[in-house]
Order: C-alpha cells, then structure tokens, then sequence
C-alpha cells in the first residue's frame, strides 16, 4: 500500500470549500498543486506547502487527479474546456465536486469520455470546518474502478464517502434533494430570526429553542420517509388541517409586521391545495404526491 | 406538598394533541375530566380513568383549571365565549396551549381578564409521543403567580416547561417564530423527496442523507445566530452568491421534473434580492435585515 505521501492531487478553485480541500490535502501529507482564476487566493496554501501553478493548464498537468471545487458548471466547462487545459487533462482524471444539476453532470461526463479524459461526479454536503475531520460527508458518482483508483487521495479529505453507484448523475441528484432541504430549512430559520426580532426576541433567545426544533428533524425525516415510501400519509398524529392552520398564523403574524412571507405563502398554497384535493385528514407527507403528480 | 393525586384538570379538545395531554394527566394520576366539540373521541381516555363531560360548561366546571388544546384561537373562541361556558369558567383558570398568533394572545387575555377568568397562554414544541415524556417542550406566558399555582399540573405532563415571561403574547410569538423553521423545513423536505423519486432515488434511500443535513442544523442555528446579534453577516465560508447559484439548480432541476417549485423559488427571489441590495459577499443571514428592513 503507497503512503499518503505517494499521492499527488491539483486542486482547481480556491473559493471557501477549495480552501478547505486542498488545506486537508496538504494536512494529509498528499502534493497539492493549487490554481485558481482570481490571483491571490492560495497564500496560506503555499505557505503550507501547496504548489502554485502560473495557469490552469500547468495545474492539471501535475498530478493524475484533478479536484474541481468552483461555483457551478458554468465556471467548470469555462475552466476545464479551454483548448490548452483539456489537451493537458487527457488520459487524467477530474473529480468536480462544483454542485449543479444532473443533467449538467451528464453533459460533463459525455464531454470527458470524447476527450478521452476519466471522469467522476461528486457532491460535497457539510460545511468547509468539516473538512479533513471525521464529520465531512462526500457523495461520488461514476466508474467504479475509476473511483476506487482514485479513492487512497479522497480519503485523505478524511469524513465518510459514499459511492452512489456508476449513473454520472446521481451524486447531483441527491445533492440537488439534500440541498433542497438545507436552503429551505435556513431560509425558514432566517425568516424565524426576522419575525422574532420584530416581537422583541433577539437571535440568541430564540437560538436554544430553533436548536430544539432542529433536533426534531432528523428522526422524523427518517419515519416520514417510511410513511411515504409505504404510501400511508397517516395524519392520527398530526393532520393536514392543523398544519395549514399554523402555516396562516405565520404568513399573517409575519406581515402584520411588515415582513415578506412569500416562503411561507408559498407553502400554505401547497398545503391548502392537498387540503382541497381531499387529503385534510391525512399527514404533511401527502404533499409528495401532490408535487408529483402529471 | 400535595401528590398529584389531589391534583384535577380539564381538558378542552381531544385532537390528537388534546388526546395526548389528557393520557398524560391521566398517567400522572391527575384527576381528568374531558370534553370534545364532536363527541366519541374519548373512549379510550374514559377507559384510563378520565371523566367525560357533557358539555363544555360542565367540563370547566370540574376543575380549577382548564388546559385548551384546539386547533386555533376562533375554535377557542367559539367555545370559551359561550356565555354558559364563561359564566363557569370565572374565578378559574385557563391555560390555552392551542396555536395561534401574539395578537389573539392578547385579545383572549383581555377577554378573560373582562371576565374574571385567570389566563395563562402557552405552546407545545414537540409532537403527540413526546407527551408525558422528558423531551416535550411547553412554552408559557403571563401572569407569574398564576404560572407558579398550576405549576404541579403542568408538570405531570412531563417534559420541559419555560416561563418565557408576564407578556402574555410571550409563548404565542416563540411558536410563531420556531413553527416557522419547522414548517418550512418539512416543505423543503417534502419537495426533496418529489425530486429524488423523479430522479430514481427512493425516501428511505435519501432519508439518512437528509437526517445527516438535519443534524447540521441545530449547532448551525446557535452559531448563525451570534453572527446576526453582532451584525457581522459573516459570508467568510460561504458567500450568498454560492448559496442562489444553489438555489436556481434545485429550482432547474425540479421543474425539469414537472414539479412545481414555488418554495425555493421565493427563498431564491429573496437571495437574489439580498444579493442585488450589495450583499453577495456576505453570509446568508444577510436575508434577515433585508426581510426585516421598512
Ligand atoms: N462553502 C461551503 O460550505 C460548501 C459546502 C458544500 C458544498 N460547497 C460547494 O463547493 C463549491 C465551491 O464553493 P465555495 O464555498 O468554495 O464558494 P463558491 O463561491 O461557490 O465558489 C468559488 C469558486 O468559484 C470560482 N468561480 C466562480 N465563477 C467562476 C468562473 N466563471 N470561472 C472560473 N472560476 C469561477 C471562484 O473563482 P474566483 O476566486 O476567481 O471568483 C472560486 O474559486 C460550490 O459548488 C458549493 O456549492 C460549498
Ligand atoms: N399534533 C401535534 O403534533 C402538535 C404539536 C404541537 C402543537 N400542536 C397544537 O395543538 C393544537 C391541537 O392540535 P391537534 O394535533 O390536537 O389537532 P388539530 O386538528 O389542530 O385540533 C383538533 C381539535 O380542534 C377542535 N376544533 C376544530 N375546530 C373547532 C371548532 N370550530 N370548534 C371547536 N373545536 C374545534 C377539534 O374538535 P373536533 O374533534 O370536534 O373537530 C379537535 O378537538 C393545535 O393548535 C396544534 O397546532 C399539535
């Protein structure tokens, strides 16, 4: 078995998660070449021992693996799709841990595989302190003889990685559902925060019990995934009707102090239709069926 | 000190929330009688030992004190302020743990005080299993010593009890505010789990993934909290541009879907919004002044 410091990796995006990436990289003992657009951004990597490239290209050219860390894949295909940088990845391998949709994951891959470039898709889905500490969680999709080759340098990102199976597109797609549920849940939590304010709850007061409603989350997404897999939508605990109820409260407590409520208007809309659709009776989780329904 | 065996309390409303208090006072060995708009929702409890009532008027007659579990604050109203009903209810004591918004919080106090009926207002935080139980959550707000007389009742419900202060609309404004975060993101869940199944990923394969993104939360929901009470907006690990560039995939990849995405939709807009008003760089706390700005 080679050690750690066999392995070789370039990173390419230096933003807060790439910072992050090649920081544990480098923390492992793994040759970390760095690049990214905006000069400036790799100081305390190179001083930690990372190796500056002067271009994209030179970059990608160091090591067997390329870790692609950028906002979107937009900013990937205008990086990696440059004559001079796609020559240079040829019969390498780029790892995109940038997020976007499924279908831009499978665009890049039928891209790769005409260039004769390896390619595997993953998504990353805890926060940058995470990184190189046993909490990190990384989803991966792609060849899995690709994967496995390439899993000794991704295990020096440390945390838990999961190969979703050879479908390019399913580290996205679960992505895309996983970061459905964490940008509702903040911007949910945000709204809470302005609405408290406005009744003369300060953020730190209301923080202990936001934490305790968190808390409730986890476990039941566990047993609400069962109820909907099993197609009960049983609201005896907790029916539709009370929800929406609640769900007024908000939107109208919100702006009678003048906050924008559109979230939560957005929601009640969507309740109140499954309400009138007949399923009042029933669980929050019908609503599945409602969203998906032709 | 009295056991709670000399304790006695009536239960207005035999929903399923109404339904667990009842079972949980009856445990303790309180003496329970209970009383249900539409009748036959009390079998089982009158089995456990509870007294059924005839009406309302005879159910708060029984007692010295009312807890009223119904779905809203106009169901309360169109029993309370039958005029047999609140002719019996005067010189005693009601605890309304129905939810509703601050502003029927006052109104009913103001109601009761007009009566001579004593009035404390209240919130449960957790669900139906976890009452009689250590991990329910009871809000309460108003008048301090009659908090401090009823205290011995509440407490058989197990579970914590905070008394959030004499401001009576105190425990109306957290459930607001925490109902917010929680409905939201069972939304965000819901729609997770309409984009997964179109994307081939079944609930109980994306469940431990989303239990995973809930259990960030609650140490999240501390620190975003500090970062709001000090103004500091911090988007240092991650700018509000990498958070709407997130957003518009789930929207994309959602609608590709044929699933409406009006949720994120609008917390997008409200990004986008905070990121037009200069704002890209920083956190997405950010949203909370923008919300809260007149
Ligand atoms: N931060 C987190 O907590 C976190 C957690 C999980 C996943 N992620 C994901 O990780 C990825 C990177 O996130 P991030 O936090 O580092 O910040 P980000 O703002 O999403 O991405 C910043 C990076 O994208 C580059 N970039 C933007 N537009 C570009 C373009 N047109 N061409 C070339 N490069 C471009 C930036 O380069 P410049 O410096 O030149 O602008 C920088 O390297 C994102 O997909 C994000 O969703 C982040
Ligand atoms: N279930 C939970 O997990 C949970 C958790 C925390 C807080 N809560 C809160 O607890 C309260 C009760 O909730 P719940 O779960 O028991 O179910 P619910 O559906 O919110 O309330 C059902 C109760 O309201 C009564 N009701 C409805 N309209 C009425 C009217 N016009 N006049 C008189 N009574 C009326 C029902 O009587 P009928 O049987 O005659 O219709 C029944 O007793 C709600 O405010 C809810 O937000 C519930």
């Amino acid at each position: 078995m080679s050690s750690s410091h066999d392995l070789s990796v370039t990173v390419v995006g230096l933003g807060p998660m790439g910072r992050a990436l090649a920081g544990a990289f480098l923390a492992a003992g793994v040759r970390t070449t760095v690049w990214n657009r905006t000069p400036g951004r790799d100081g305390e990597l190179v001083a930690a021992g990372a190796v500056p490239a002067a271009s994209a290209e030179e970059a990608v050219a160091a090591s067997p693996l390329t870790v692609v860390c950028l906002v979107n894949y937009d900013a990937t295909d205008s990086v990696l799709r440059q004559e001079a940088v796609t020559r240079a990845l040829k019969g390498r391998t780029v790892v995109n841990l940038s997020a976007d949709t499924p279908e831009r994951a499978r665009d890049t891959a039928a891209w790769a595989d005409a260039q004769g470039i390896g390619y595997l898709d993953g998504a990353i889905m805890t926060p940058t302190p995470t990184i190189g500490t046993p909490t990190g969680v990384f989803l991966h999709s792609g060849p899995e003889p690709l994967y496995r080759e390439h899993r000794p340098v991704l295990d020096a990102l440390g945390g838990g990685h999961t190969h979703l199976g050879e479908e390019i597109s399913r580290a996205a797609a679960y992505d895309i559902a996983l970061l459905d549920i964490f940008w509702t849940s903040m911007t949910g939590y945000v709204h809470a925060l302005a609405v408290a304010r406005a009744e003369g709850i300060s953020p730190t007061e209301l923080a202990p019990f936001a934490a305790g409603i968190g808390a409730i989350l986890p476990p039941l997404f566990q047993e609400l995934a069962e109820d909907v897999e099993s197609g009960s939508y049983s609201g005896e605990a907790n029916p539709l009707t009370s929800a929406v109820s609640t769900m007024a409260h908000i939107v109208h407590a919100s702006e009678a102090h003048g906050i924008e409520a559109g979230v939560m208007r957005a929601a009640e809309g969507l309740a109140r239709r499954t309400v009138g659709l007949g399923h009042g009776a029933e669980g929050f989780t019908r609503l599945v069926e409602v969203l998906g329904r032709r």
